[in-house]
């Protein structure tokens, strides 16, 4: 059942989580208008699902149920399956700045292949109980929130040695019907208006840390909950011409003993499948953010166009404008073409589904979160100082200085002053704003720090062929039949899955 | 007279300035909540001239005066004069994010050298006029904000040709005793809180576009001006560690047929030197928009040592935080040393005055314009994603929460978590929040464009002397004595003043 | 027929071009020691074509004529034809440095495409003829130079302006059978061991200037056509370990009235169709140049971990070298995705070939072009001082200085001086070397400049859709049903090719 | 008494030290092709200080002696000393690509520090020692290489713990009369054309490998000195428009026991004191490649200039031929910047020297290091791909191709085809070829590789200042008067130098 919009919302009154934003006690998620935004920008990806035109993106065909489901709670089988997921993440964050729900998809993936693997391994039955988990989750058209990072404490010691063993999340109990997990989730997102939450470790966990390699699915109301949020977006500002409409909000939470049962519980102990397990999610993850981004700096380029032109200043003839376009232009394709590789260089998993490149998508996140702030600084250029001189939306109603105002701060004759200052609220919502500043440090946090990208990216590169290359090429002149041969695999060897393909829609045009 | 802090507010008390804050009239600047920030960063200047351990640097000796003056209203006679304001500028700006006043100096010595140059061309005295205007603002130890950049309109038409005149500023009336201006600056720093405007041609105009070359000075409660501003920083919101003390306000200022007597008027059409006069306080303001910034530098260096600390790591064991701590100290330093090298090469003017070199004093604006970006960049990469995820300052007093939340949101031990919260919170207000986006948007576009500095190095630079290098290299084997010798002066070769001298507060401590 | 690399070399005896190196005429170029490197490189092309691990990437069935082809001399008709081939060019560069025959390939297509709009536009027949000469290129399995750039003379005059009008190669007479062509092209990459050029229009002309619109197919040693040419690479230098065995020749031909026959005319004035085949060449060449220096990257990243070892020094344990080791990876690999996406969005041509997507290919090419100088700068980083400073390889025989140099000039002690020394000169040989600046200034140039990039990408970008996107969400609240729809198609809809496959030998590792 | 350029290539003649060049015995450096271009160079340095329009930047008067002696081989006293070194440096490197002797100053000035030092800490009389080995190397003029970086061998481990004791030079024995030393240093730049070498430890050693720190000065021809070279620039080949004239050489020193008499012994034990001389060094040393390579970068702005206009393009028209020259003047005066502020916030030393700032002259040696290869990119930029492309110098004396050539190979019509073609040559020359690739190298690695320089920046930079900054604004509200005072001193309060005084001919132009 493919929900709407209308319908997420709805489903959420079913809920009762315990929510406090900005030290207020929140009834319910659905309701209250500090957390619209986010649940305006989620909606989209219910509301596209049902689209004519973007149904290829925005659903697909789940093998293992033969049902229909949202793209965002899919288990993709085919690199094509990684592309349109990178087309449909890019779609829904272009309209909602960041639609969050792809979150949803990367931990499904992850936790699909690691309860495989876990029990190939160990002989448990993870696997057909998260199955049967997933199909509920798509059945029921679920939005389900990553609650992976630790609050983690003093970073020198490990979990097990912390002073407070609840800065990380753990098994306090293990019970015949369940488990009892305590401990702190430090950075949710979305939080409150999740349906469940998918408790997964944030790292690779030593032996003794057993009870810290915990997965499992909870949902937000479960008993012993407790989600500390702030603000979706920036609700309720008469400048916030997007965000006012669509944001994010980030959440703390609290699991103060919650009880969950065996059938909800997909590793509990196995510390090295924990460990697979936080590089799958990162790896999809990574995978998504490349999308995400990519939507967001569709929403930079097209406000930059028109900024510039309600300037009065026309990218052809002035050159250093139309070179900051392209400058912009040429980081959000630059990485979204990494999303694509990955796509295409993808590898099959002995589950079942398929893994993005993980070179190209380490590559592709770590261009994005540091190239955000060139995306703004570029847009800033375009744009001109305006954006944050300007006078607030409130002096548009005082009728004291309004006509004065309006009469000089157009541009163009053919463009009203009021559409110039909209656009130029815009451009500052979108980067000059906390909500901007949002924008930049989960670009470059969120989904794993930079330092972290470049170890995976050092990690998965086949350098052995590389080396072997040039000690060839040093062995012998010009190279012949009988060089060494590499007994390495490079990265593309590895892989194995079917190619992406185009949606229909996009091939139709050129037939 | 030297002001203090409270002297600087109590006497905008005087004044009954008609002003507008996001659409509300403030009655009194002085007491107006949403301003304080400002004031006080301003007051920052007062304050610190009465500090004997900066004395040196916050004041001088006004050579045609011979009084002891602010150095913010200071005529600068040696490149030891542009070092101390350079130094004490960074002061101030550490200290107060920005303190702003420095834009008086600039523009005082701006049209010190202008009006001179008027004189000697067309047989004016503004010269004269305009020394007993600055003796009584040395004397009364006012603040002046610069009213320059004009609203433009359409920009693809002169002053002259647009549709509504009031786009610039401009003389609509010469009278017997004084002229009458009309027209809008659209971006005045510190509009509210000043005493006065310097009203200044933000460009070279062309001769039939005469009227709208005048400089001239305007109380800020003129009959017929009226400001309408933005609230300076982020007053009374909790969450602003900084930026609820210290701020900013941008005003557009309106001069609605406001009559300024002649002994107030400094240039009147006289249009290339209009045009010399915008040069000037363009060199003179971009050498002071290195020290500013190098300021807001010393504070996120300082609280990124700080988050780093209570993080629990050690820049001394993890190599990545080191380097981007380093890589932010040489973006602040790097650009600091422009500001250096502009005041050892500046230039003697004919009026008397000094003028920072204007390729140094470019190149350094140019390099803190696009990487104030990357600052913000390494203030996010060394702070961790901790900033935008912390629960909001209402939580602190959330008796629910409060302390499950204190429990796990700490680092190290020894550091409480109320600290690490503070911290993150400052690097949140500096490099997060909206005002963060000011200091982003202001960096690039304050000053002037990066394309404005860009021309501005190339008109200044002694192009003719390296191309006759290479010349000689090429024509001959080995120099010698008989190689054609350059004619062009280089860069340096213009320099006639005296040299910095460090203040003794800096050579004592080595002797 | 499929060539070796010997067959190819002995190809070359057939021809007697008249060819000069360094002011010395050449007889033969088969047997010249100075062009050796350069047979040598194009050579790889042939040999591996005939590598059962290759075959599939190296070679392709021509749909016009049934037969198995070599890749180079290929009309791709899928994306996945696309991405073999790009692949192909990495595999055949990292062997060779460059192997330059995938200029042909580019030319071929772009001629391919050209020749069919013309024949649409203006009744002509030059497709047929050229699918006549494409076939008996692909049956003899030749290399064609591509002879594009003109010499240009006065950048400020049009072609037919020129004071001589020799600087653009142009028809000078039409004869019955066929026409007299004169001018010189300025840099033809592999001159002097082509079996043919294919002169092309290196822009659009006037209508006026329809005699520079001329594309044609000429032997090397046609009468009238003279060859001036560098060595190819560093024949017989010793400290060359590379680039003595592989390397690139330019040259300047000369047309001195060279007769061609009409069956080997391709455009004889059509001015717009000799721009739109400057575009095609241009973007097929983009997407092949990315190939290319990606396997100049692979050559680097495997060097540059070679010297770290003989260094002893070990990545995992020295950040800063394995920080520089994965920046360089992450160059490599992020230009290199753009050549995947450029693939994977590929269009298809009305002619029944398909064209790299131009926005993308554009990108990486613009990445390449600018990044291959932090590409040495990286390979510098990793490798240290040594590089520039070890001795010469004339000291190894020097038996008064050998025994002591090889004691100190080791490294680990498991690895010999020699091996070190050996690794050293080879990250000289591609980065130090006049061969290594070679490498730099063509990949920024060649091509195209930067700005011919920049104004492609801008051509091509779909921004009416960006800008519709941003109108559309600050017109309206939350997205809905009603809003506006976007009547300009994006980049993606504009596909309609098949999507790519990757080789068998990519899959069969997985299975 | 002052050299002339013709003097040092006399006194060169007295001295019969052992080189090889190549592999091949060379008999006197002063008569030695392969070595004239490096002669040549440091000959710049005598010759420009009998200039009268130099001699204020390239002489001083030695405090000790009373004497007037060249730049080079001055101990400066004052700010104004490190200025007029740094302008001296960047004049002879504009003039000669890199003169070298600047090392000369670097040495003797860290030794100057290092010798007080150790006599306050140990009693010995090592600084007199120096000072009468001071003044002599003044009275003669000489030039001395700098024979500090070590052969190294397996950088995992300590010198005295390495297979071979020869990988470091070291004391191998103490006699009553002197020292005997030992090993290989493994890079010295201009090591055949100097007077002696200066040995220096490279880095702080352990106490037990004492025999490690020894510093001495040794003729170059001392019995059982050999040294190993490569040729000074690119001697004797046509196209190297400036190598062939100007260039540096480096070599290999081999120490086989030589004996070194107590006079000129400077350190020989005294670990803790090697290691502040290295430091010492370094930072001198930091400094002054400032100013050579914005000399290098003087020539490179001028060639670039000189081709654009070959090329027909007006930077004035051609926008972004504008952006890219004034891109690469401020990387050039952006990082000589960090040179003049080095100068002003220089340090004074017990030893009655000066010290240039070591945060300042560290960033400035960051930046050129890595921007080195932008100035490279950037002069490719503007000059066009010609310079890879243009046929050789041999081919201007064809006459079968010569002709044809020129007549097509010229720009614009007011400019020789000739001139284009050696602007283009200088341009390959200085960016293209192995003269090329050892600026760009030498420029990352020497003095130091740029990890080295951000450990200093880190080591050196003020820290607890900004910290205490931070913590005071949170502390409190408004600043006031009670705020915790900064106990540790910053950058600047470290100075106490006189400050630096521009030459009097600078100053007259203004006047």
């Amino acid at each position: 059942m493919l929900m709407t919009a209308v319908d997420y919302r709805d489903s959420l009154r079913a809920y009762k989580p315990r929510v406090f934003v900005n030290g207020r006690a929140v009834g319910n998620a659905a309701d209250e208008a500090s957390l619209a935004p986010g649940i305006n920008a989620v909606g989209i990806t219910y509301d596209f699902a049902h689209r004519p035109e973007h149904s290829l993106l925005m659903t697909a065909r789940q093998a293992s149920s033969g049902k229909t489901v949202n793209r965002m709670v899919h288990i993709g089988e085919t690199s094509t399956d990684l592309l349109y997921k990178l087309e449909a993440v890019r779609l829904v964050c272009k309209h909602s700045g960041c639609a969050q729900r792809y979150l949803t998809h990367d931990a499904l993936n992850g936790i699909f292949q690691a309860t495989k693997r876990t029990d190939e391994a160990h002989g448990t039955d993870y696997h057909q109980r998260f199955l049967n988990y997933l199909h509920d989750v798509q059945e029921r058209d679920l939005t389900l929130g990553v609650a992976m990072t630790d609050a983690k404490g003093d970073r020198s010691k490990r979990p097990g040695e912390q002073a407070n063993a609840d800065v990380y999340v753990h098994i306090k109990e293990r019970r015949p019907d369940g488990i009892v997990i305590r401990g702190t989730k430090a950075i949710v997102t979305g939080a409150p208006y999740m349906h469940e939450f998918l408790v997964m470790p944030c790292r690779t966990h030593t032996r003794e840390d057993g009870d810290f390699a915990v997965c499992c699915a909870v949902p937000v109301d479960a008993p012993g909950v407790t989600i500390v949020a702030r603000p979706a977006g920036r609700p309720g500002e008469a400048a916030a011409k997007f965000s006012s409409k669509y944001g994010q909000s980030t959440g703390a939470v609290i699991f103060d003993d919650v009880f969950v049962p065996h059938e909800r519980v997909f590793l509990a102990g196995e510390t090295e499948e924990g460990g697979f397990l936080t590089t799958c999610y990162a790896t999809h993850h990574r995978h998504s953010c490349i999308g995400a981004r990519a939507g967001f700096g569709d929403l930079l380029i097209g406000a930059g166009a028109l900024m510039t032109e309600a300037n009065g200043l026309d990218p052809e003839r002035h050159g250093h404008i139309r070179e900051a376009m392209v400058d912009l232009i040429a980081i959000v394709e630059g990485f979204y073409a990494c999303g694509v590789a990955s796509s295409v260089y993808c590898t099959k998993d002995p589950a079942g589904n398929v893994m993005p490149d993980a070179v190209f998508s380490n590559v592709g996140k770590l261009l994005l979160a540091t190239k955000i702030y060139d995306m703004h600084r570029l847009a800033h250029y375009v744009s001109g100082g305006l954006v944050v001189a300007l006078p607030g939306p409130d002096e548009d109603h005082n009728p004291e200085t309004r006509a004065s105002l309006t009469a000089v701060l157009g541009g163009r004759p053919d463009i009203p002053a009021e559409q110039r200052l909209e656009v130029a609220r815009l451009i500052e919502d979108l980067t000059v704003s906390h909500q901007a500043g949002w924008y930049s440090v989960i670009s470059l946090h969120g989904g794993g720090s930079p330092e972290a990208m470049k170890r995976e990216i050092w990690r998965n590169y086949p350098m052995v062929e590389k080396v072997e290359l040039v000690e060839n090429l040093l062995d012998r002149g010009v190279l012949d039949e009988g060089r060494r041969v590499s007994k390495q695999p490079g990265r593309c060897c590895a892989t194995g899955c079917e190619v992406p393909e185009l949606p229909p829609a996009f091939k139709s045009a050129a037939e």
